[in-house]
Formats: C-alpha cells, structure tokens, sequence
C-alpha cells in the first residue's frame, strides 16, 4: 500500500538476496525505517520485539526467517529444528508463526538437502505472496457490506465503520484483513470514515492504522477504547471490522485486548461485527476459544510507559501510572462466535460457526491450508 | 483519607477564612499540592480545567464557589446569578454542581442579604460534610457486598474488585464512592485487591485512584482500559463497583466514558456490577439516560496529548497519535439500568430502578435531598 505516495510491503527479501528487510514498525507513525534482519535470532528478536507484528505481517516474517534458517542449518535437521523453535517461541497466541514454521518444514523435508535454502526462500515468498492475494480477496468481499450499507443512506453519507488495534496492511504483508474491505471500498469511491480505537496498551490504532489511513486518505478519527460503546449507542457506528490472531474452527476469535467489549457492544446496539481474516488464522484443533486459546501476558512496562511526540521534536517515554503500583498486561482476548456476525476471509463471508466456517473450508481440504 | 500518613480532604475554606483551598488534582500523582482559590471566575477555571473532578467534589467546590459569590455579589442577586451560571456552565454533564449551586440560590434567597456571605459558608461547610458523612455511610453498606464475597472465598483469598475512573475520596470530599467500600472493607481487615482501570484519555484510574489506593495501602493492579472482559471471562473479577455523575431516577447511569463496556462484560459473565452514588447525584427529573444526558465533548487534544513523567523526572507532555489524524472525546456514556445490579446509596443499597430508587428516595422525599 502507499507510504507517501509509494507502494510498499511489510517484509521481503532484499534485492541482493542475502538479508529479510521489514518497514520497523515500533518506529512509526513518526519514523519510516527499513530494518535490515541477518539471521534467525534477529527474525526472532523482530518479532518478539514487535518491529513487527499483526498475524500475517509475523507468519511472513517467519516464512523469510525459516530461509535464514535453511541457510543456517546447514543440512542438519536438528539446527533447523532449534531455529523453528526459536522462530515459535515467540508470540505465544499468533497461529500464523506456526502455521508457517510448519509449512516451511514440511516443504523441507520433502526437499534434497542441497536444496533448502532455494526451496526456503521460494516458499517464503508463497506466503507472503499468498498472504497479500487472500488480503485482496477478503477486500472484495468485505466491499459488498459497505456497499450494501452505503446503499441504504443517503447519497455521499458516509459509512462508519469501527475498527481496533491494526489489522491493516502493517499487519499482513499487503492490504490487511479489516482494512482491506476499507481501502477496496475508499478506491471505489464509496464513502467511508473509520472510527480508529487507539488500542491500548501499544496504541496500534493511534499509531499504525491512523498512520496507513492518511497515507491511503481514508476518512477517520481516533478515539480512546472506552468511546466506542457510546459511539455505538448514538448510532455513529455502522459496521465493525477487526482482525483476529487466531480463530478456532468454531468460530471463536482471539484478538487484541479490548476486541470482545466492543463485539459486547454492537451485540447490544444491533450493529454487525465482522471479523477478517485470511484462513491462515484458523486454529483447526481449537474448539473453545475462552479456554483453549494461549493469551500472552506481556511486561507490565507496556501499559505505564508510553513513546510520544515531544514539543521538541523528539520521541520520548514518559510513565503514565502512579509511581509504585504495580500493572498487568494480558494482551489478547476471545470473543465468543455468538457475539460475531461473520467472518469475512479470501474465500468469501461465512457464519461464524463450525457449520459456517466448514462450509468455506471442508474439514478434508483443510490439510493444504 | 490519607495522603503520606496524613488525613486530607479534597476542598475547604482556607484557615484564615478568606479563600478555598484545593487538593489541585491535575498535578497528581507526581505532586502534591494545594491551590488557593480567590474567587468565582478562579473556582470556575479549576472545575473546567479538572484542577477538580469527580461529582462531589464537584459540588463541594461549586459549594464554596457559591460562597466567593455571594461575597462578590454584594447584595445583587443578578451578580449572584451570573456567578451561579458562571459555575453551572463549566462542566454539562455533572450533576452536582447544578445541585449544590441550586441549594445555595434557594438558601440565600431566603436569607436576608447582609446575612449571605455567612450563609453561604455555612452552607458550603455543610455541603461538603455531608458529601463526607453520606460516602462514609456508602462505605458501610458497600462493604457488606465484600464482606458476603470473601465469607464464599479460602481465608485470606482476596475479593477482586474492578473499578473504572476514579470515583474515589479525590472525587469527593472524602472517603469516595466506589472505593468507600473498598476502604470499609481494607480497614476492616477484609482481604481486597482491585483492578484499577486506568481510564483513558485523562488516565485517572492510573494517576488518581492508583495513588490514592497506594496512599491507603489497598493492593492494586492497573490495567488498561482494554482488559476488564478478558479478566471478567477468566474469573478474575468477584465485583465491579464504579462511580456516576448523574443517574436518571429509574437508574440509568452516567459515569466516564468505558464504564458501559465494563458493565456489558460483567452482565455477560454473571458479575454482579455495582454503581455508588450519594444521592446528590440522581437526577430526578430524568428518564431515559441515554437519550437525555447531555454527554460533554471535550477537546480532542486530551485524546492525543498526554503527560508522563519522562527519564530524568520532569512532567513532559508527548503526543501519542499518528501527527494530523483528527481525534475526538466523549467524556461520558450511559449505562443502562439493565445492566445495573444495584446502587450502593448513603441510605442502603436498592435495586437500579424506579421502583428501587422510590423505596429509599420517595417521591415526597426527594425535594430535601
């Protein structure tokens, strides 16, 4: 998508074929930075890190790491074994990590050992390729809903759509999962304006989606988490869209701390909540997501220090808490299927449900997902 | 309540008798101190600036405002009443002030004018010492909740309360709304913990209630405003108990903008959601709360500015959104009474309903209140 007018991705290889590059997302929105990473252990620092991160922008980077790997192994299972590791360990809830560590392994053990490295990087670039077409499509997709609630007002009003932390295309490789119903329906002139949760504690919404949208030129505001229900009950809200980082096959989502209050509230005001998501982010061995799904508990540092924009131009970390007591920082949770309208994915819009979700995707074809 | 061991209010008239003096709110946590007040226009600026907040104390200071007034006023009950307006007009959504200004139109109008400034502070005195005496009696009701949660828990097992904002004794003049039973119940031995929603975007969970309950030495967690659902889903929340500064009389509440989410996810997890009021606070003349209560709209800047307490130990402010996405700030919602398990009053706690409210405020009551 466009940063100041170019087109970008979130990760790739470098052109001279040696190194993954990454647009260093803990910089923006007021540093554009490509970071250069050389091998697994700073894949792996990037990731846990948070340079970058978002469920298809982390399984990409993960894909490129396993090619880092390849190389690394040198033809030893055992070494490409313990960088898989290294590569999982580090996000505990997002399901693409694994899928693509997986993915990658499977498709190196099928190859000659001589083969890795070029087998590696092909495959990396599969999924990021296949992360940014899946991306498009749900685009598609999910421009039908905004249009079909465009059609029902007035002529140039706009659709307000609801959206929190980043699920754009920082989070993906291209076009993001709830952005891309976004931008497809902003480039085809239907009038849209996002309401931007700043999403607390890293504030992925006031810093990352605010930051795609004016470089898109999307219409929006950002708000603090606690405004949406308000909005919701006046009806400024038309649509929620959210991402999810991982999604049981029942239809459960795991995502951003704070997603399930606002499902709570469209589900109290009658406003559809779609969540969006390449298939990708389905776990197909999860069932409760309430129960089953890992959420990862983060440094308490996280929710008292906060980057900012000082008036002199520089980035500063300021603490924000009463000095002296303590904080925690869960940061996802699960919204349960009932409270989701549906599931918009590069297959088409389906119920979120077993029933629904099997539909799209047939439990036999699942295996090549 | 205890500020470094020592016993604080949040508002009273100065010793010498001549100005009112402030705790000034929006210093802390990182500093304490006392503002003087020395007339209408200075007791309007710190209401509207939130060198004050929280519905009593509100109140309490447009109590004493009252007073300065009377003295300006010389005699002239259209300079009385432009005092009056200047003071109602700083803040739309509280309640209290219109109350306390109101009390003190009706007593000097029925006192003879040379008689008002001696009235007035009679009056003022007796506003906040009732605010005080009524969040004590709060306490004593609310703390029996706690008490029935802990006798269901192992000895010693803490009872998890969440709150929202603060509707602590820095929101009145003393002891506090929601924290009173909290307090109560500390002080009585009862082991409590609470989650202290730090309530963005002006972070008085995390800069007020957090030192006030560090100051009491009650254990405490501050969490982002995001995480209430995911503790509630998880049994980590035993009672919700937050503050309002307006409640219609059929019990819908007004309290800062998030405490409707907080409310949606403890009605979805079986939690029994508490709000604590002194009855200054109901609105007796209001029905329907989300349709009624005018929600004030703040400036956009409390959203995206924020201070912090930088490295080298200065307050600095940085800005934390993406530079030139627009922001907005609704300072209030509604919680309907549906959600609301009970109110804790001064006078015992009842169901949030009309018929509720009407047993321990009836109608031919209501008047004196």
């Amino acid at each position: 998508m466009l940063v100041n007018g170019s087109t970008h991705r979130t990760v790739w290889s470098a052109a001279e074929g040696e190194t993954v590059q990454i647009i260093d997302q803990s910089k923006l929105p007021w540093n554009f930075e490509i970071e250069n990473l050389r091998c697994v252990s700073e894949v792996a620092t990037a990731i846990s890190e948070m340079h970058v991160r978002g469920a298809g922008c982390i399984g990409a980077t993960a894909g490129y790491g396993m090619w880092l790997a390849a190389k690394k192994a040198r033809g030893s299972d055992e070494r490409l074994l313990e960088s898989a590791h290294e590569l999982i360990a580090t996000r505990p809830t997002a399901s693409n990590l694994t899928w693509a560590v997986e993915r990658q392994l499977t498709k190196l053990r099928a190859s000659p050992v001589d083969r890795w490295v070029a087998v590696a990087k092909q495959e990396a670039e599969t999924i990021a390729n296949e992360d940014a077409a899946w991306c498009q499509r749900i685009g598609e997709h999910g421009c039908k809903l905004i249009h079909e609630i465009a059609s029902q007002k007035a002529p140039g009003e706009p659709v307000h759509i609801l959206t929190h932390c980043n699920a754009g295309w920082l989070a993906f490789t291209d076009w993001g999962s709830a952005t891309a119903p976004i931008y497809a329906a902003h480039r085809a002139g239907i009038p849209v304006h996002v309401w931007v949760d700043e999403t607390r504690p890293r504030n992925q919404g006031a810093r990352l989606t605010a930051w795609e949208l004016m470089n898109e030129k999307v219409p929006h505001t950002v708000i603090v988490d606690n405004a949406g229900g308000h909005l919701m009950q006046h009806g400024m809200v038309d649509l929620v869209i959210t991402g999810t980082d991982r999604t049981t096959y029942t239809g459960d989502v795991a995502n951003k701390i704070g997603t399930y209050l606002k499902a709570l509230a469209a589900h109290d005001n009658g406003i559809p909540f779609y969540v969006a998501l390449p298939s990708s982010t389905f776990d197909w061995k999860m069932r409760d997501g309430v129960r089953e799904i890992p959420i990862e508990e983060r440094g308490g540092s996280e929710v008292s220090l906060m980057d900012g924009l000082a008036e002199d131009g520089s980035i500063q970390k300021v603490d924000l808490v009463n000095p002296g007591s303590p904080t925690a920082n869960h940061a996802f949770d699960v919204t349960p299927a009932r409270l989701v309208t549906g599931l918009i994915t590069e297959r088409g819009i389906c119920a979120a449900s077993e029933d629904g979700i099997s539909r799209l995707y047939p439990p036999h074809e699942r295996a090549t997902q």
